[in-house]
């Protein structure tokens, strides 16, 4: 039932598009929804989606725009004129048209938001751009429904029908008192079932979930899981109600940041997309690469020092090692701070770090034995001496002890210091225990085995 | 604001348990929303959660027992009388009581469901039961409202009233036909400006999302989210609608598949928490870790071949390299997979596989020109022959390349076998990238170098 974008479907598109046949475009798409639509100018080049755009109705055409990719939205916004762009902006509600405003250059937002006829709206998406990133206040929309403690339930139903006209979808029915100040919900099931002379400071709900206009978006997100809301109002410092947030936006805002979190685990930063072009791509992962780069060759320079020093004509076999012992540092790092990083984020990591890190020794200290003991057996399998399988054995296991310690600590000690514990998981950390793996298995078995 | 659980809190709760102050548990406990009690109860022995879950109302101990870990609700379950289990699911919404069923142990499950009082319950778990695991009949509710097509205004308002106190929160309305198939939804705008004596059939809206009992949940998830859906209905083989889907539930499940997919990638199965036992988190990281080893063996053994063969006394200079070798490819492969498997998770990755592996080549041989430079001027400051460090240089080029190939094609290929492409990120591709990086390294240099 769903509408399925095929290869037949859009080549259609883009024949009428190429014959300019703006009735065969406005027949085929009608009735597609704002989302559909989206797909479709994903997959148009720039100068078609644009002519799309320009083509049907903008209130279709405002919702479908913020509904692509931000490369895509910024490719059509570029070939759109400020008076275009205004007409799409004023279809939008003024968190979507606020996201738009903030994303085009300064000198032609001006002329934009010039353009824009309707100036509350102009006055409100200014007021949304002033909030700082990623607080409440710049996620939230100006639209909602609102009703005064003192009016009757038929005073509300009237007033309620006339703010649903600019609302697209009623999420909740906020209560305020003269000052605006909120004071409580008033819920769908409790309007159906008052009297119609009933008062609503007599049957509105006084508990309700809010956030300041200055509360961290993860911190909204998290209470909006909790407490299974599909909505949330944000008020002032005066606690004056001004916006409120709904559930789909903090959809996306959890989707964007649990893949920003597994392209860091992967050395992938800027939020890229398989579709990119070459150079954003390069750009994303390049820096990462050149890090883990630098990394080995300190791993480099650490074997040749041991290396020329004695350990290449005594123990050449320990130079079959290093790849493995680095593998195993870097795989139990990566193991240690991805749970640590998932627990921060969840807020399950709490309590004592000593407790925390002795728990993961004596995890880690379970499976090196058990790793050890299959190195030692597999030595002995390739003939080496006792003494050396034993010293690679042992150094193994101090190697994987350090790197789960070092994957435990660092991602604690980042969100201590402000900084996102999730760049720990990744290349980071590996190429740090990269280093230390080798430079640690060289120096115990020096220890044991004395070149 | 919002409630945050303190230590004194918490030593607080945990006093009064131990006195078995009731009365004063009730006092302290009253007003707290049941996601807050959710956390208390797992930070509590299992015994006295089990106190508080029988002394508070089943109202809000059935929606907090849901809210709690799958681990912590099992424990407290074991706890009570199968009486006192079956009063808790009585409470429940149909998804929720199946889920807690579904947790049980076999012989439980029947004696639990004797004891429910409410048989239609029954029967709606039991249907909900017998849905494939990750369909849409596994996850939905049967609790919704509808009303009928030839209804009118004032008596669907009636009905609305009366079922509505069966559903926790209205999400929407659904309209059916005489033998319940879905017809369309009501939007309580319309409600709220219709006439009295209207028929519903004349102001509904036939246009509704909705999906199969057998639709993937995943898919699910895509359609929601795609058309900003706060609840979906569920329609039978014959377009009965037998239930609904909320957003919430789609959240948590959004979430749990990003937790899962990101601890894949750092080599962790089984969806555990920095929380659980030793033994849980060694059953999750342990196979890994020992998959991990067995790949790197192979290379040990690859090494030990080309060392022994000639490659140690004529260039030892190499396995200074390897742990680099390693490092690159490894990096260079996740980054590949980690693309490939969230394009195809979004659905972004279509078209032609070819152009997709040419794509990857071309940015690889950027980034490996570059990298190779920077080996070869490391070479040279170390003060290597020009041949050798020309010979590792484009060793490590060709490594980049055919490990991106490898991190791109491996995630294509196991989802074409209907397989989680997102095993393929992590410990697995960086394993069989160490043992071909290796291969791949000395192959080259010898066919240069002529050991």
């Amino acid at each position: 039932m769903q509408f399925q974008l095929t290869k037949d479907f859009l080549q259609q598109v883009e024949e009428l598009i190429s014959k300019k046949d703006g009735k065969g475009l406005k027949t085929l798409l009608h009735n597609l929804h704002f989302a559909d639509i989206a797909e479709i100018l994903e997959d148009l080049k720039p100068d078609d989606a644009t002519y799309l755009i320009k083509l049907l109705e903008s209130d279709i055409t405002s919702e479908a725009l913020m509904e692509v990719d931000e490369d895509v939205r910024e490719k059509i916004l570029e070939k759109l004129s400020p008076k275009e762009i205004a007409k799409e902006i004023e279809e939008m509600d003024t968190d979507d048209a606020a996201d738009v405003v903030a994303e085009l250059d300064e000198h032609i937002q001006k002329e934009v938001i010039k353009k824009i006829e309707d100036k509350d709206h102009v006055e409100d998406i200014v007021e949304l751009l002033n909030y700082p990133e990623d607080s409440a206040g710049s996620f939230m929309a100006k639209e909602l429904v609102k009703v005064k403690d003192t009016w009757t339930v038929a005073g509300c139903v009237r007033e309620m029908r006339r703010q649903a006209k600019n609302v697209t979808r009623v999420h909740s029915v906020y209560v305020v008192d003269k000052e605006g100040k909120l004071l409580g919900r008033l819920s769908l099931k409790d309007l159906l079932t008052a009297d119609e002379k009933a008062k609503i400071k007599d049957i509105y709900i006084p508990k309700v979930d809010y956030v300041t206009v200055y509360t961290d978006i993860e911190e909204v997100a998290r209470i909006m899981q909790k407490y299974d809301l599909g909505a949330i109002p944000v008020v002032d410092e005066n606690g004056v109600l001004v916006g409120r947030i709904t559930i789909d936006d903090i959809v996306d805002y959890i989707k964007e940041e649990a893949e920003k979190d597994y392209q860091l685990a992967a050395g992938i930063t800027d939020d890229v997309e398989a579709d990119d072009t070459i150079w954003e791509l390069m750009r994303a992962r390049l820096p990462w690469l050149f890090l883990g780069l630098l990394g080995s060759l300190c791993s480099v320079y650490i074997l040749k020092s041991f290396g020329n020093g004695g350990a290449l004509s005594a123990y050449p076999q320990l130079f079959f090692f290093t790849p493995l012992i680095a593998a195993v540092a870097g795989n139990v790092g990566v193991q240690s701070s991805a749970i640590i990083v998932q627990g921060l984020a969840n807020g399950t990591v709490r309590g004592s770090v000593i407790k925390r890190l002795l728990k993961e020794v004596g995890l880690n200290l379970v499976n090196g034995l058990f790793l050890g003991s299959i190195v030692l057996l597999f030595n002995i399998f390739l003939g080496y001496a006792i003494l050396v399988s034993l010293s690679i054995a042992i150094s193994m296991l101090a190697v994987i002890i350090i790197a789960s310690l070092i994957g435990t600590f660092v991602p604690l000690f980042l969100e201590k210091k402000g900084i996102d514990p999730a760049i720990a998981t990744g290349p980071f950390i590996t190429t740090s225990n990269d280093i230390l793996g080798v430079l640690i298995f060289f120096t115990i078995a020096q220890l044991i085995l004395g070149f």
